[in-house]
C-alpha cells in the first residue's frame, strides 16, 4: 500500500508527471454534499505553477474532470475518481536523468527499487504534479468540514532564514480566507516580500530554497483521536509526509517544546464562556493524541528543491564512475509556497476521516 | 484501531498504568529466530525508571513472562505476547486529578472521550510505563535485525538548550553498544553532564525539562519503502509520534532543511568501493520515502514532562469554575533520556516490518 | 496480519494448545459497558469440551484472567487483555506428527511455512482451543449488543447427513437463550437426539464426522455495510474462516439460492407496522452488502474433525516416503455441536464492529 | 472502506453504472511485468454481454483506457489506473425504482444508506458492470501469475438443477484455455447445452436462474498464507463476496465436507516425485488457511438475477404502502456464465496480492 491514506476515507492517487493523466479516487466520502467546483477551482488555482516568475514556467490546467462519484454537483456515496490530463510535457529534458540520478531526488531509489521499468519522465509518480490530486480530494474535503463549522488554513511560516508572523492562538476562518486570497501566502506581507526576495535571489543563483508552512485547523470538537498510535499527530503525520519533499512534522510548539521547561511549555486550563479552554495552545490542540477543542496547529519543514541548475556532482548508473549533472528544465527555485494548498489539502482530508470515523469512547 | 501498528508485523500494546498489567502482542514474527532475554532485559532495563535522581523514584521490575510466540527461547512463528506485571502503585495519589486534569496532560481529552470510565489511574493507557511493552517488541526486534547486520542506535540530542554531539555521518555499532552502555545516553559526555545538571536544576525548580533524540539506523538495503503515504517516513512518523511526549518528528536535516539552499542541502552521490553513495547525508537515508542505503536518521522532539510539582492553573470539572492544581506523587523531570531506547525500538520494529514486508519493486 | 480482525474493534488472539497461556486483545471498545462475568463463563461454558462423550475428555478450566481495560467490570476505552492459562495438556501425545503429518490438518503446512520451528504441540496456534479467546470477545461483544436489542443466536443445522429444523424466518431472544441453554444446541430436539446418535456412532468407529451451523443475528438496523468489499458479508467471511475447520460460508439461502429461479428467490418487499420489511428473507437480511433490517442469516460449514483413531496414510518428513500414522491421544468425534457459541461469539464481534464504524451514508 | 481489496496490492473500483466511466485504481503491482492487451481484452471479452440470447443486449466496447501506471505495455512500478467509458445507457428506464425497489436488489439498502442522494441508474455502482474492472485488475493478474507457472480457471458448475461435471484433481491450463475458449464456459458441453436450454426457458418465462462457479488455482507453492484471519480462504471470501450475487463461497468440499465422516474427508499424505502431495483434494488445497500446494479449489454461489419482467410485489417508497413494480429494460436471465472470469480474476487477484507479501514464516 503506497499512494493511499486513510481509514474511513480512503485516498488513492494515481498518475506520472508525463503519463496520460493523473488523479485521485475517494472511496467513504458521505453522500449528499454539494461541491462547489468554482470554488474547488479556485483552490486548486492556489498550487499552480506557472503564475509567477517564483514558480516553474509549466502551465497546467488542471482542470478535473469527475469520472464517478459526483452527479448533478452532489456526492452519489459511491467513490469519486478524478483525472486531470496530462500536457505541456517536455519529457526530453529528462533522458539524461535516467543515468545519472539527481541528488537528493528520487531518481536514485527509484532505479533501484524498479530497475529501468519506473517511469521517471519529469520525476514520474514522485513529481510535485501528483499534489493537484491530493488538492481535489483536500478541496473537496475543506467544503464538507466547512459546512460543519471546521475550517483549515496555512501560510508560509518561512523561506530559508525568513520568518512570518505565526498565527494568533486563535485563528479565524476569514483570516484563512484573506492569506489564500493573497498572491503570496502569508500573514506578514512584510515577511512575504523578504521571502519572495530570496526565492528570486536563489533563482538567480540557480540555486533554490526550502521552507516551513504552518497550518491551522478550528472547530473540531475535543474527543477526537485515539491513544498511541491511533493518534491525530499520529494520522495526519502518516499523511503529510506524502507530500514530496516534507522533511519534518512537528505540532504545536513542537521542537520548540523540546527547549522548554514544563512550566513554560504546559497549557493552563480555564473556563470561557462555560467551556474549558487552554489559555495557551503550545500543544496544538492535542493531548494525548485527542484533540482538546483548540485549535490543531503544525508545521511541516519543506526541504528546498533538489532540481538545481548548477553543475553538480552525481555518478553514471552505466559506468558506475562519478559524473557532473547539469539539469536543464524548468524547475521551482522554492516549493513551499505552493505547497501551502497542499498542506491544507492533506491536514483537510485527515480531519474529515477522522470525523467520519467517530469518536468511539462511548457508544 | 489506537495502540496498534505494523503492517506485516503487528504490535498491540495494552494495559494500564495501575492495572493488573501491561504488555504487548506481537503478530507476524518470523519463525526460528533465538532471542536471548539476557540481553533483551538489559535492554529494558536502559529505559526503566528508579536509577538515579533523574528520574521518578518508582520502582519497576519490569521483567516480561512470555504467554507464547516463544518457545526455549526461539520464536516459533505465532503471536508473541508478552506482559509485566504491575507492582509499587501508588494509586491514592491520582484521586485529584479526576477532577482537575493536569495542563498538557491526556486527563482532559481522556475525560470527553470516555466519560468518567476511563482509567486514568498513574496515566492510564497513557502512560510512560507503556513503553516498556513497546520496548519488549523493539528489543525482539533489534535482535532480528542485528542478525542481518542492522543496527539501531540513538542518543539524547538535547535536553533543553543543551546539545549533544550530533552521530557521525556513519555511525557504527560499536558507537550505538558503547552509548548504550553509559548511564546517561550521549554521544559527548560532557555535553551529557550539562544536560543531567540541566534537568536536576530542574528537579529542584520543582519543574521539567523537554529533549531531542537522535537515532539512526545502519545497514539497511537500499530500495526499502514506497512513494508518498508508504514511505518510510510516513510509516515512522507514525509510530513515533505514539511515544508519550513526542510532539515533532525530522529526518535527515529536517527542519534544518528548510533554512537551506538546494546547493546546500543536496546530498552528492558518488562511487564508493563499487557502490553508489552520497557524500553527505542530509536527507537522512531516504528520498522520495524510499531508503538509500545510507543511514537513516531521525529526531524526535520530546516535550518536558507536563507532570511537575509547582502549583498550576486548571479546572475543576465537578464545579466547572478555574481551580488550582498542586500534583503530587513521583514524577519524572525529564523524560527524554529514558525515551532513547524506546525510540531505538519503534524504530527498530518498524523497519523489521518493512524488512518483512520486503521490496515490491519488481517480482 | 494474521490473528487479527475487526476495523475499529481489532481483535488478536494469540497462545499456542500447549503454551503457557491463550487470550485475546480487544482494541476499540467502548468505554463504560458493564460485563456481567457470571454471564461472560457461561457462555464460554458452552464451547468447553469434557462435559459427555460427544467430545474430548480434556478438561479446561478457562475462566478468564482481565489483564486491563476491564476495571470493576466496566469497560474503561483501553485495550481489553484477557488471558486463559494452559493446563492438562499431554504434549508427549504429539511428538510423533512433528514427523509424521495428520492428514487435512495443518501439522504440513505449519511445517513448511515455519520449517520445525512451529510449536505445534496439541496443534498450536490452530488447536480450537484458541477459540476459548475468540469467544471471550464475542461473550463480550454479545453483552454490548445485547443492550442495543440486538440478539445473536445459532444452532446446528446438520450433522453429517441428519438436519435440524431451520431457525424461523423470525427468530427471536427467547429461542437464542432456549438454544443455549439445552445440552445440545439445535431447534428441534429429536433431530438432536438423532446427531447425537450419529456422533456416538462415529466416535465408536473411530471416526469424526462434520456439520452445519446456522447463526441469526436479530435488530440490526437497515443501512450497515458498505458495497463490494465493504460489504456485511465479505467481513463476517472473512472472519468466520479464521474458524478452524471452517470451508464454507453462505448467507440466506446461499448454494441453494444458485439452485432457484428469481421468481423464486426474490423477496418481496411489504409494509409491515408502517415499516419496509420482506416477506421472506432468502437474503439473509443482506442485499448489496448492506442489512435489510431483516435477520442476517448465515450458515458455516464445519469439516470432520480431521485427527481420527483410525490408521491413516500419510508420509515421514524425514525419511520423506509414505507411512501409516494411528493418532493417539482424546479427540473430538464431531466439533460442530461445540463450534456453534464460536459462531455466534464471531458473528457478534463482527457486527459490534460494524456498528461502532457507524453508517458513513450521509455526515 | 469499501470498494477496496488487497493487502500489498490494493484495488479499487469506482464509477457507476450510468456515470461517465468506470475504473480500476490497482497500487501495488510490481514494475517490469508486460501485459499484452490482445490477451488482456480477449479476457475481457468472456464477460461481456450482448453476444447472445443468454445475456442482456446491453451492448459494451468495455476497451480500457490507461491513465497511469503502464508504459510501452510494461508495468511501471507506479499505481496503475485503468478507464472505460460508459455508453449505450437506457437511464429512462430506471426512474420508477428509485420510488419502487426492486425486490432483492440493492435499490432499496441503497436508500436508506444514501437518502435518495445514490446514484442506483442502471445499478449505480452495485451493477454487474462493475465486474469490468475487476476483470481488468484480474486480466493483468494472471498475466502476471502465468508468467511464474501459476494458472487460474473456472467453469459453470450449475446452473439452477444442471450440473457440469467437476474439475478432474489436477486440472491443467490447458483444459482451462480449452473452456475459456467455449462460448459456454462448461467442462461437459452436453451439460452445457442443458444448463443453456435453462436459461432460455427462464427467459422466455420471464424468470431467470442462478448458478455455481468453480474455480481452481494450480503451481502456487506450498507455505502461502497465514494461520486463523489470515488464511487464503479468508482472503479469497473476503475478495470473492465483493462480486455482486455471490451468497456463498466454499473451499474444497466446502459444505459437502460437513456431510462426511473424517474418514471419508481426510485427504491421505503420500509421496510423488519426491515430493509430498494429496491422494485427494477435499480440502481445496488449503489446510490451517495455508496452501498445500495442491490446487485451491473454491466454489462460489451465484443467485438469480433479481431483475426479472414478471410482475412482482414491492413497496413504494413516497406513499409507504405496497406497490406493484414491472421492470423494463434489458436484463441477463443468467448472470452466472458470465460470472465465470469475474471469479478467475478476483481469485487471480488475491492470490498475487498473497505471493507479493511473501511467505513470512521465516526470514
Amino acid at each position: 500500500m503506497s499512494s493511499e491514506f486513510g481509514n474511513i476515507l480512503r485516498v488513492s492517487v494515481f498518475g506520472q508527471s508525463h503519463g496520460k493523466a493523473i488523479g485521485v479516487n475517494i472511496d467513504g466520502l458521505p453522500a449528499g454534499e454539494p461541491i462547489d467546483l468554482e470554488e474547488l477551482n479556485a483552490f486548486l488555482d492556489r498550487r499552480k505553477p506557472g503564475k509567477s516568475p517564483l514558480s516553474t514556467a509549466r502551465k497546467e490546467s488542471d482542470t478535473p474532470v469527475f469520472l464517478s462519484g459526483l452527479e448533478n454537483g452532489v456526492t452519489c456515496g459511491f467513490p469519486l475518481c478524478a483525472v486531470i490530463e496530462n500536457s505541456d510535457q517536455h519529457s526530453s529534458d529528462y533522458s539524461e536523468l535516467a543515468d545519472k540520478p539527481r541528488p537528493s531526488h528520487a531518481d536514485y531509489t527509484a532505479r533501484v527499487k524498479w530497475g529501468g521499468h519506473a517511469d521517471m519522465r519529469g520525476g514520474g509518480h514522485f513529481s510535485g504534479r501528483l499534489t493537484a490530486p491530493l488538492c481535489i480530494a483536500g478541496g473537496i474535503a475543506k467544503q464538507i468540514l466547512a459546512r460543519r463549522g471546521i475550517f483549515v488554513g496555512a501560510h508560509l511560516a518561512a523561506v530559508g532564514t525568513e520568518n512570518d508572523a505565526p498565527f494568533p492562538l486563535h485563528p479565524t476562518a476569514e483570516l484563512f480566507d484573506a492569506i489564500a486570497a493573497k498572491p503570496f501566502p502569508v500573514v506578514d506581507d512584510g515577511a512575504g516580500d523578504r521571502m519572495q526576495a530570496l526565492i528570486l535571489e536563489a533563482r538567480q543563483d540557480l540555486d533554490s530554497v526550502g521552507g516551513i508552512i504552518e497550518c491551522a485547523a478550528i472547530g473540531l470538537p475535543a474527543g477526537l483521536g485515539d491513544p498511541m498510535f491511533g493518534g491525530v499527530e499520529n494520522r495526519l503525520a502518516a499523511a503529510l509526509f506524502g507530500i514530496p519533499a516534507v522533511k519534518g512534522v512537528e505540532f504545536g510548539l513542537g521542537f520548540g517544546s523540546a527547549r522548554l521547561h514544563g512550566s513554560e511549555n504546559n497549557d493552563p486550563f480555564t473556563m470561557e464562556n462555560g467551556t474549558v479552554v487552554t489559555a495557551s495552545n503550545r500543544a496544538g490542540g492535542i493531548l494525548g493524541g485527542i484533540t482538546t477543542g483548540m485549535p490543531v496547529t503544525l508545521r511541516t519543514a519543506i526541504k528546498p528543491t533538489p532540481s538545481i541548475s548548477r553543475p553538480q556532482q552525481t555518478v553514471s548508473l552505466s559506468a558506475m564512475e562519478n559524473a557532473e549533472l547539469v539539469i536543464r528544465g524548468r524547475h521551482d527555485p522554492c516549493i513551499a509556497h505552493r505547497a501551502v494548498p497542499v498542506v491544507e489539502a492533506v491536514t483537510a482530508t485527515v480531519l474529515l476521516d477522522l470525523l467520519l470515523e467517530g469518536n468511539h469512547g462511548t457508544f
